[in-house]
């Protein structure tokens, strides 16, 4: 095989009380990526899409993540990938982590997949370090496993997959600019022990609730007292849209990512779509422009090989 | 019915990563009480022990638990309760806890239980707070609904029951006072936000351990780098003490309470037997007595009811 096509799904991490360690996998939006063998040991990027992302592969999340993949191989050719990006760059849906994520999962494809999951996640890092600067695992973990995952530690990586049961996210990407170092930049360095405690007692009673498919337990445990009050000033109206959002039927829901995105999860799809119109009437108000995704949540989901 | 007998079990609170909201319930060491009903609307306390506990229903742990059910239920009489204490106070494994929940379960099955489980925790809570100081119910959860629970909120009162594999906890009492009150002061106010993730990351991960039967990421997750680091200077050779145990096979453990109890979980009782053996040898070099407990952990625990 030379030539491999994937579906690289958006994922959402941060998710409430979950915040940098869970995430989980929509299956749309997507990115396709179309990835073949060349002979220079070399990665060349060709774009499809508007967003006029990097084409130099040092500076292109895609590339960097492909470049990995060689060195770790230790391979003596390279790799062309055809971008066409439906996820947008600062979305807070993991847009550079679905770069970096199908370009792992096919050139280790193309390689005959000696590298695991958890092997996939770490060479698409280098990615995510490129885009964020930092080295985290909560967007990659589920765009390569799928589903819910847990990133319980990123030296050494362990990630868990949790149980879960059915599941639909109603995500509202408003188009604002949120620069990710910006929203770090809001995080106090220090927290309350106090509001520590209530925040692993939600963790733990959310990975609970999921686990025993209790759905007033997993809405009761999507609380966080710690970073939404300082970044939901970066969404315009986000105590109306996530009030609403709940009277619509909603379990819980919050900022994707370090927005501007936000989601929230449901327990069926009707209910899901419910939330999307309350969400569209309300937006329309801001003047704002914006885009809504439904999609369920499914332990199949990661980043889905094409041929 | 007139008169029931209860057996109380001890339990483990501040479980490593789980502080103030994850705890659990051991078979044995237990307190034996005797609840009766009694024409007068007072509460009065026989004490059979030899720890010189308050005999005034107003200091004494188990009668405020007993006032507050006469309250709640708004009875014409009283309770006469017969204590035989076998969880040393200051023990660090809820002795106080057992106290109050014995008193509560005791004395709703001779109204006819009245209330529910959820209800006894809540009206033992004025038994610890006579205790501690402190409106905390992460040993009493366990004490009332048995096995390992979470505390996911006091106010409003919100407990979540954990599933869990066979587990079973070696419990190690060096005989040392260690005031809650000092212990707690130790702590601090304010975490910085990288280890609070960390720790949240590590429950959430234990919580999906316990759920999924998975004892290696039981052992993975069960880490805490908030408390115990203060908090071990407490407990003579206490490094030693945690390392030794793993080497024998515990998959992890921690300070039990505030200490100064110790205790480690293993996948079978031979190895928590293996670890009780290698806490004793070490601690006999310490010069400081000690006792020793090997107890399952199962969902049937909690308080029995032996009437």
């Amino acid at each position: 095989m030379d030539e491999v096509k994937v579906l690289a799904p958006a994922t959402v991490s941060n998710v409430v009380c979950g915040f940098d360690c869970l995430g989980f996998a929509l299956e749309q939006p997507f990115d396709e990526m179309t990835v073949r063998k060349i002979d220079d040991r070399a990665v060349r990027i060709i774009n499809h899409d508007h967003f006029g992302l990097p084409t130099d592969p040092t500076k292109n999340v895609a590339g960097v993540a492909l470049q990995s993949v060689i060195d770790a191989a230790q391979i003596d050719f390279g790799f062309e990938v055809e971008v066409t990006k439906h996820i947008k760059p600062g979305s807070g849906i993991g847009s550079s982590a679905a770069s970096a994520c199908g370009a792992v999962v096919a050139a280790n494809r193309l390689l005959g997949d000696p590298f695991s999951k958890l092997e996939l996640v770490g060479l698409a890092m280098a990615g995510e370090m490129l885009a964020s600067g930092s080295r985290h695992a909560d967007n990659l973990a589920p765009g390569i496993f799928g589903g819910f995952t847990l990133v319980r530690s990123t030296e050494p990586l362990d990630i868990v997959q949790l149980d879960f049961p059915p599941l639909f996210a109603t995500v509202i990407h408003p188009q604002i600019e949120v620069k990710t170092a910006d929203a770090r930049a809001m995080l106090p360095t220090q927290v309350p022990l106090k509001e520590a405690v209530r925040n692993w007692s939600n963790l733990g009673s959310l990975v609970a609730g999921l686990a025993k498919a209790d759905y007033d337990l997993i809405g009761r445990s999507m609380e966080d007292t710690i970073v939404e009050p300082v970044r939901k000033s970066l969404i315009p109206r986000f105590d109306e849209l996530k009030s609403g959002s709940l009277a619509s039927g909603a379990l819980g829901g919050g900022i994707s990512g370090s927005g501007p995105s936000v989601f929230m999860l449901s327990e069926t799809s009707e209910i899901a779509n419910g939330v999307a119109a309350f969400m569209e009437n309300h937006f329309e108000t801001t003047g704002i422009s914006f885009q809504i995704h439904t999609s369920p949540i499914t332990s199949k989901g990661g980043v889905v090989v094409r041929c």
